[in-house]
């Protein structure tokens, strides 16, 4: 088998065979298949596709190229979740609490933000005293204690899925399906949980732009973890408009404890119920509708709350800051920005306002960004809401001056009032199994 | 602009402009794009195609990407010839006296011969004292004095398309029309003769299989040509036989001597008077059937036979060869194959009789193997002709003994003998102007 040979087959629209692409990916790891000819590949299976079966090797040989995570002390209620990245996106702060708190172990490692997307390891870092990179042991004993710990992806895991994301970064293969798909499942695999459930956003602040797209995604993924033994759930969600009412890494995490401690956040609460409830449904094995049932009363008891602060505090996290959230940082610079004329909040630009956050210094644009935990926007109209002339519709938050009225200016095109109200978007909450 | 927009865009089907490909040839070359990134833009370039304009513009950044020959003080009448290869295509060597011979000044560059074709380069090097590699100024004064010389491709010529190249030969986008049109005619721009004479092969022992691909590739290359302000004609020619009789570097040094010399071998004649035809034509702007009148006198009256050994010997080249051609150096070892029954020559699988040289040492497998320039093959029987049992179709030559047996056994799965005389494939001389 030669490099030469793989390429041209996939060139030739030939399917890889599970042999082909092991050895392919084994051997770019290695360093004996060059990273032109990986790019090559790349692009032929960019322009090309894949079968599933192809994906499926891929995804096989992307977890298998480094460190496994064995989770099976815990028994069968190990489970995952995974986001493929939103604005405003902090369910996992609350649902992996409200998992634990129903017997469920959380195992999960998460990446960092990149782009307008947020990333869990940023929030999680936000607050004082967190250990986001604690050794293996600790981690897994942590897990053992309280039932859940989040701590950064481990560079011993999928090093080849690391390798070959930084050359799709720089040769305009990233937006494959077959791609991101088998990227996501085996750094999913590879992280050990029995059940995985996926939270594939569509819509204007997400990479995925329709919900058709969306659910090709999804099912795609679930297909390739029910083969390699996963119980494997999708659940397709709206992110037209932000989660919640907080950008930005500490601001979210503050939003995530006041939805822990009872606040009324309704988008962000019914998110966060169906997301446990799948994950609950996968890792017990009850029932999805039951499983909602149990994860709102967890919620609406202060369970997950209590579980949330037993983590953050076994995991080194300072809890008097969850408890008196004012004690979190707070920006230096705030500005509002508010209504040019009455009206309907009639369109919301969420991909615009992630990058306003970033802007703002609350995402980085490459992976080696400093970031700035406080930096973010707190909105107070979403859309379908009515505003009149000069009410804020946000507040902006930075450390530099400089670019808040570049910020201002930002956010500003990123929201469209109209006299008409909009037609409310059907809520999709389409779940594959 | 970026490397990775350039790259998107072709990936996207956008039609890039002159100023992306520019950049991006020149990027690659000073080091600023990367290998994978090339790799990457090379297969989406193979996969999704080149319009004209992007074809010249390609051909236009490689030609200017390096230095340049100016053959402006030989006036109009400079002419190239390229051959896209063949098995036993030694027609160089003759059409490039003839159009000396009536007043066209020929400075060609040519190349090594890779895998089963041969290259001008290595015939000539068999010539003891040829200098194959000359100064420029030595070069260009062989021209001046005797109308032609053909010297190796100098490296400071297109050193972006040979960078490319390499890429291409290991990330299988070889064989690509635009990215094959463009690195031929790029060479043939920086060589600098006004008028360039291609000869385009189909069949069995070509690159392009059959007429009809053949015909596409020369439209694109005389588009090129005529973009680039160069008098550009093809000629499409066919290659299901091997071209006369030897196939082999000093081999087939003898057989144009001898066709120089009044030999008869009917279709190597065609073809040469065809290809010099076009070649006076072009530069001396005479029509074709007067300029196929003076080739054939040329060759017909040993002006041509004059013209060749003046040239040798102005280029270092020991006449005394040319004069007595058995003063060649022969192989050790010589084997028949022979005819295992009765019948007519159906068949000729002409890439594997060129296959067959290789492995006889004729030829090399990468660019810096070692040639055997004695190795070889003389045929006896061509398509058409009727074999009895035992006679003998060819005698291979090598300095090799171990490989003849394997040698015998190739080249007779190369031949076909059948009751059935062949039907006579209508011999395709098609011109493109």
């Amino acid at each position: 088998m030669t490099a030469y040979e793989v390429i041209r087959n996939k060139r030739d629209k030939l399917e890889l065979t599970f042999d082909e692409i092991s050895w392919f990916i084994n051997g770019h790891l290695e360093g004996n298949v060059s990273d032109y000819q990986m790019s090559a590949l790349l692009m032929a299976i960019y322009l090309n596709g894949m079968s599933d079966s192809e994906t499926v090797a891929l995804t096989n040989a992307l977890a298998l190229s480094g460190e496994t995570i064995d989770l099976g002390s815990f028994g069968n209620a190990t489970v995952d979740k995974h986001s493929t990245g939103g604005v405003g996106d902090k369910t996992t702060l609350v649902v992996a609490p409200i998992a634990a708190s129903l017997g469920c172990f959380v195992a999960k490692m998460s990446g960092r933000g990149l782009g307008f997307t947020g990333g869990t390891y940023d929030k999680l870092s936000s607050i004082p005293g967190y250990k986001i990179t604690p050794e293996k042991d600790e981690f897994l004993a942590i897990v053992r204690k309280t039932g859940l710990s989040v701590v950064g992806q481990s560079d011993r895991l999928t090093p080849a899925d690391k390798k070959i994301y930084a050359l799709r970064d720089v040769t305009a293969t990233v937006d494959s399906l077959p791609l991101i798909a088998s990227s996501i499942m085996s750094k999913k695999i590879a992280a050990g949980a029995h059940s995985i459930v996926l939270d594939v956003k569509y819509g204007a602040g997400a990479f995925m732009k329709t919900p058709e797209t969306a659910l090709r995604l999804a099912e795609t993924m679930v297909r390739i973890g029910k083969e390699q033994w996963r119980n494997t759930t999708a659940i397709i969600t709206d992110m037209n408009v932000p989660l919640g009412f907080a950008v930005g890494n500490n601001l979210e995490v503050i939003e995530a404890v006041k939805l822990l401690q009872g606040a009324n956040i309704p988008d962000l609460y019914r998110e966060c119920v169906n997301i446990a409830a799948l994950m609950v449904s996968s890792a017990k094995n009850i029932p999805f509708e039951r499983a909602k049932v149990l994860s709102a009363e967890a919620l609406d008891s202060g369970a997950a709350y209590n579980k949330f602060v037993q983590w953050i505090s076994a995991q080194g996290g300072d809890v008097s800051y969850i408890e008196n959230t004012n004690k979190f940082y707070r920006c230096k610079y705030s500005a509002d920005v508010c209504a040019e004329k009455d009206g309907y909040l009639y369109k919301m630009d969420t991909e615009k306002i992630g990058e306003t956050a970033c802007l703002l210094g609350a995402g980085r644009k490459t992976v080696d960004d400093d970031i700035d935990y406080s930096a973010g926007i707190i909105l107070n109209k979403k859309t379908g809401d009515y505003v009149e002339r000069g009410e804020r519709l946000c507040t902006l938050y930075s450390n530099d001056k400089s670019i808040i009225d570049l910020a201002k200016a930002m956010y500003g095109s990123a929201v469209e009032i109209n006299d008409k109200r909009p037609e409310s978007l059907p809520e999709i909450y389409k779940i594959v199994t």
